[in-house]
């Protein structure tokens, strides 16, 4: 039951695409995340997940139109949605999902993280 | 499906101690409100509660101590923990719990916002 200072906990980490677990509610993660180049295309069978933009610029690119998020805006891809993340520059992002999501959804690959560490 | 800007849903309305509905996800609602002066004691007995400050400061008073937040912090407060949110001057937060969560939680009162309204 400690506050959580989200720049703080970004500067423990400088690894892309790398989710940390910085807080859990109601079954759901918070997590935060630095975001550059591109990731891989994927979806999620059953899990909603919601992008909010702290610093920098993320282009959720979805299969019939990309979202662009500044700071201070969100976009929640709804579950079983292809889509693919991309940041020209580093971004900053907060993350919203159930506990257990895997970063890749449905895709396996060397992006994967199976062991997402709490900071 | 689309982008929410936070700030442009805050500029929807000035009531105090209103959140107002901006995302839902996985049983979850995002909630925007602003808050001043102080609130009711009240826990939420099956709800745990994440506040994010987005602007201003945010006091929120524990049985046994404050937690005071500024921008890009948050507090979860656990279910069943009796709290107190407590703005001396405006502070605009972002709210994150389960759909259906009540304002004042166990308390009945002129404060509790039975119909959330959607933005």
């Amino acid at each position: 039951m400690e506050k959580v200072n989200l720049a703080e906990k970004l500067s423990h980490f400088s690894e892309h695409w790398s989710p940390r677990v910085v807080g859990e509610l109601n079954g759901q993660h918070v997590k935060v995340a630095k975001l550059r180049g591109d990731f891989v295309w994927h979806h999620h069978e059953d899990a909603d997940e919601l992008f909010l933009v702290l610093t920098g610029r993320l282009r959720i690119q979805l299969r019939d139109r990309d979202i662009v998020l500044e700071p201070g805006e969100f976009f929640i891809v709804p579950r079983g949605v292809e889509h693919k993340p991309l940041a020209e520059t580093e971004a900053h992002v907060l993350l919203f999902e159930p506990a257990g999501t895997l970063n890749t959804g449905n895709v396996a690959n060397e992006r994967t993280v199976h062991r997402l560490e709490r900071i």
